[in-house]
């Protein structure tokens, strides 16, 4: 694939990475995938976002990273940070209609993958089962 | 998001993840997502690919990482590997069908971080100087 380097930026080991693949590293981030989905359904609290996410099982969100992708989205214009001034304070993240266009891309894949996740486990079989005739032949 | 925990895999940490949970994170991995792009084009040798996944910038794929990453995609059904019985050895790598599935919305999410690039770079300039005048004002 083509790429520019225009306006290249910085990671984190000092190479210039393409910003485009910097905002995709955004949008498919292991916690920014699940912010994007659950958000796409309705506005969440912190916690109640929190909450959502570990719903998907596996391993939790802290609240330091939770934090941090929120941050980050936010200042790509993807989500949208509403502290209403309010006691107790009331903080309402949702989507921008940029966020929402990454959103649905990033929910349609995962959805794929609940289809396809039969042939996926088929397929995972069929390579530990060659893989274990190759090991015993051997 | 209504997830269902039938079948559930363990993660790293112990905790049982959706399974289709974890396919979403081998999509979405950092290398996985570029070899995905990449392999749409055409089935690349391993040093191929990895100059091809170089040139999109930053930190630079690991030949560890990068066969963690296609041995992850084979045994997901993802990727075949080809390897030619000749001398020297030779060893292709492209993309089932299923794989092509995945890697044509990867593709397009790719895609729409190139569009969508320059409205998120002035949402992050109007993030940053809102976060400035905050701290000047403070």
């Amino acid at each position: 694939m083509a790429v520019s380097n225009q306006g290249a930026r910085t990671a984190g080991d000092g190479e210039a990475m393409c910003p485009h693949r910097l905002l995709l590293e955004h949008v498919t981030s292991r916690w920014g995938v699940l912010v994007l989905i659950e958000l796409l359904d309705r506005p969440h609290r912190f916690s109640e976002l929190r909450r959502a996410i570990s719903r998907w099982g596996g391993r939790v969100v802290s609240e330091k990273m939770l934090t941090q992708t929120l941050q980050t989205l936010e200042r790509d214009g993807m989500v949208h940070r509403d502290a209403k001034p309010v006691i107790p304070p009331r903080v309402d993240y949702s989507l921008t209609g940029l966020g929402r266009e990454a959103a649905q891309q990033v929910r349609s894949l995962a959805a794929w993958t609940e289809e396809r996740l039969d042939d996926v486990e088929k397929a995972r079989r069929t390579y530990d089962e060659a893989r274990e005739i190759r090991s015993r032949a051997s």
